[in-house]
């Protein structure tokens, strides 16, 4: 379909970067094939001043999706958290024509062999990859990233993560042989030959329901691995952050109208303020994949409902930190402070329990109390957002009114070691941006506080008796709760033997004495995986190749072999 | 801890078989390292009375299984099919000590490597292997399977699909490495260097929930899928064919324990009579995998509510076959009367509705309308079952009265066009033997009864319109209720490649123009793949690589690497 003379060959195009990524998820060492700074050398001289145009032209207007199916217009509803309304209308799509139109839409894509499809996807996220700084910028102004984290999280860092699915979708489809023959011996007579096949086919309709905090890093993941598998994909926006995955439909439906496919295999369905339709579209009958990042509370929801689809969440969780011994204090505390300031901590990895032995532990500085631990913490804080500037770089913007309210919700617990403070932003007057508070709390007394998550610049340093008690805690609250990161620190090889055997009981990756410039919210594609599904935070990871596997069956065919074919085999 | 001086290395001894095993999934040809025919040239002179001599000496005691912890005794329940109480007795084991044992037990086999369990599986297998006859004989008189059936399919085809899953499970874990090190190039300074590890992890405790026709075969996937990936298996057998299961478990915890692991690791939960302990078992909190082979009913209620476990199932289906024309009319009665007749069609594999054009369609013998080619099927059923003897060989015994009840009401819908007979079996006069009945059905009138699962020697030819229509309610019929099982007829390719495309879209695995000596409820472990987890049949199938993966996690940790270390390297 797509390799005929009027449609370039995208496999073709892609097949040395697909061999290459299907590699390198094998060796789970460094590697990438998206630039992520957004620098002229990398990207061009005009790159950064057109992708801010492309931006602006879309704002106050009607999202162009040409030729998509719709219902009817969603008024603008987005507001930039740096402080104006986007402006930016799309074209409404209820539940049952989107997963309709999705459907039918699918018949030649379902079809296609897996290398097609691989090869579609690959031109998808090159030209994502060069539309980088129009995305930084839809990002930034729907999700209050800074702009350079908006650029490499939103841009290159998730084209990455939707490269790693697209190669293991596509590894995966290449598991089993297209053919095989088949001959059985017998003590009389000759061989009993059959011929089978095994084709790969996808499970059918799949929804992509997306997040306000990552549209397009949380989104691409499952969106390619869906595709690759031969599956349509309806994405439902989070109503505060469209625009981004607009951009991405937008470009998926370009690429697949040139390599000679029906657009409609990739729709947008957004949706009024009124209208609640990701409950409709999760249990639509033919809806067979769901993929959902976002709260517990839904995503929970979504398990138990959405029984007709394979369902792959993203939800909350309790991002922890051990604190035995530090032999470079200052590392740990910068390192520390970085990882809760960055995006005011409203992202799934951020640390939010901080379990330090409440009568203290050695440093290299001496040793510390876990009320001592806190200050010191509160001034490393104090010291990285200093400067309003690079105060703003790091923090972003808040999000949404739910954060804020979470952030005043902490501070009134009267706990508080470090306060969060208002920042004006250099460049934005009306940005919402504010610093990590530091909680001080008491593993036994407060265990209620600290076992729900608080999404956002709030985060615990909880006393424990010691080390053991410590470990004990990150085991029964990951194991019960969810998370997505766990961090040690530790001087004592023995100490993180046993953080790491407690981190594989509980389900949890673990970073172990991160003081420099990697950072525990930090996770590579193609060499960390994020999330488990070992613990209740997340079952949508690579890790556990069910998320691209429950996407597609294999289905044998089998006859006997024809007399001439078996002569001419032998 | 197996390889010690202590303990044999298991994994050494079977290195080259699981290699070669994991080989053979790939290619999907045929292979076997266990011979299928019970012969003295395969097993040696002895094998066959000895295994004889096993099996009654079990019977009325108690079955041997030293250390197994109990907490009572099961009284002797199970009765042959062939009229006979077998007299044995089990050590009861209620779910909550059964969980909590199997818990305790599994520490140092979740930490062993999938080497060293893989080398335990394959160690087990091969003892399974030699004691073949013993199990036959404990199959045969628990399911009433024919003898050389009960050999083939309780014995090396059970054995082979339990390595099989070995091979899979094996391999699954080594698809990440155990070790990366990630060198991030940086603009400034000398590169990022982490190390780090990925770890696989086994999900928790496993109960296999077994069933009374396939004890074996349909059980040993699961059991050693879970094995391999580090879990403890509690095997929870139907209460009709405990014996089969209990040998199997008897020789798994002789392996464990020379090997050096606890025996505990696996574990018999027989129950009482009057006790339902599946239940309690698959919904228990630390329970993390279900394996169940049964009814939809029960499926599904295990689907909905063990939540807490990945739950892999085999449920009911409507195997189906779309009759369109035939160039080898006999081949084709001959195949079809031996697929209903064997085992009395108490398989899952067994076809039940068979589509037929109402006014007819070719054959080399002259056009057959549905009511003609029922009747040639019955014809083909007496020639095959004529002579007694080879009617019980093929027949077998009715299970239990379930199936016998079901055959009852199956002749009370007075649509038989060929009816059940009873059959005196030579050896056994108090077998319960029974021939195939089959009965004139209206795709049309007759939905309701054609869409539920007739288990056992009921057949129905369904009269349809024309093939368009059969392939219509194969696609509708299978989508809705499931199947295990689909063949089609048909002597013009585009005939076949319609019957194949709509297998795909209905999800189901086909068999097209078997005349010979391949059967539709045949499925050739390595090459064949038995159900598809596209269809609600099941979910339980090695196409779908979550049937291992599902019960195991990568975990990972991560860490700077020491300058020395980064020195070494470069």
């Amino acid at each position: 379909m797509s390799t005929t003379d009027q449609h370039p060959d995208f496999f073709a195009r892609h097949a040395a970067l697909l061999h290459k990524a299907a590699e390198r998820t094998a060796d789970r060492g460094y590697w990438t094939p998206h630039p992520e700074t957004p620098s002229t050398s990398a990207y061009g001289a005009d790159a950064a001043a057109q992708g801010e145009a492309a931006f602006r032209d879309l704002l106050d207007g009607r999202f162009p999706l040409d030729g998509h199916p719709t219902t009817g217009t969603v008024p603008a509803a987005e507001v930039s958290p740096y402080g104006f309304p986007l402006g930016v209308s799309y074209p409404q799509l209820v539940p049952e024509l989107a997963v309709a139109t999705a459907k039918a839409a699918a018949t030649a894509w379902r079809a296609a062999s897996p290398d097609t499809r691989a090869g579609v996807a690959a031109e998808i996220l090159a030209r994502l990859n060069a539309a980088s700084f129009e995305i930084a910028h839809a990002v930034q102004h729907t999700t209050g990233q800074p702009f350079v984290m908006a650029f490499q999280a939103g841009g290159p860092h998730a084209q990455d993560r939707g490269l790693e699915a697209v190669a293991y979708a596509w590894e995966a489809q290449r598991r089993h042989p297209a053919t095989a023959r088949w001959t059985k011996p017998r003590r009389r007579g000759g061989p009993l030959v059959m011929d089978k096949t095994y084709t790969p086919v996808g499970r059918g309709v799949a929804v992509l329901v997306a997040c306000n905090t990552f549209p397009t890093w949380n989104g691409y993941p499952g969106l390619f691995a869906s595709l690759v598998t031969g599956n349509p994909v309806v994405v439902k926006p989070h109503r505060g952050a469209v625009l981004p995955l607009a951009i991405t439909v937008r470009i998926a439906r370009e690429v697949l109208a040139e390599a000679g496919f029906d657009p409609d295999v990739v729709l947008l369905a957004a949706s009024r303020p009124e209208e609640r339709i990701a409950t409709d579209l999760a249990t639509h009958p033919d809806v067979r994949i769901v993929d959902f990042t976002g709260s517990s509370e839904f995503g929970d929801w979504l398990e138990a409902n959405a029984r007709q689809a394979v369902v792959h969440t993203e939800k909350a969780g309790l991002n922890t930190v051990v604190v035995d011994s530090a032999d470079d204090y200052a590392g740990l505390l910068r390192n520390l402070a970085f990882s809760l300031a960055l995006y005011s901590g409203q992202m799934c990895t951020t640390p939010q329990n901080i379990l330090v032995p409440r009568d203290g532990f050695p440093t290299d500085q001496g040793p510390r109390t876990a009320d001592e631990f806190a200050a010191d913490l509160g001034s490393a804080l104090d010291d990285l957002l200093g400067d309003p500037a690079r105060a703003a770089a790091t923090l972003g913007a808040i999000v949404n009114g739910g954060v804020l309210a979470r952030l005043e919700e902490a501070a009134a617990l009267g706990r508080t070691a470090h306060p969060s403070r208002t920042v004006e932003h250099p460049d934005h007057p009306d940005a919402v941006v504010r610093t990590p508070l530091v909680a001080l709390l008491d593993a036994e007394a407060d265990e209620k506080t600290y076992t729900s998550e608080w999404f956002g610049p709030v985060s615990f340093v909880i006393a424990t008796d010691d080390t053991a008690h410590s470990l004990r805690v990150l085991h029964d609250t990951v194991r019960r709760h969810g998370a997505l990161t766990a961090c040690v620190y530790a001087t004592d090889e023995g100490v993180l033997a046993a953080t790491r055997a407690t981190a594989l009981e509980a389900g949890v990756h673990l970073s172990e004495n991160l003081t420099g410039d990697v950072f525990p919210n930090q996770s590579a594609a193609f060499s960390d995986f994020h999330g488990t599904s070992a613990n209740p935070a997340a079952n949508a990871t690579l890790t556990d190749p069910a998320f691209v596997h429950s996407r597609f069956s294999v289905l044998q065919s089998r006859r006997h072999a024809t007399t001439e074919e078996q002569a001419h085999v032998r």
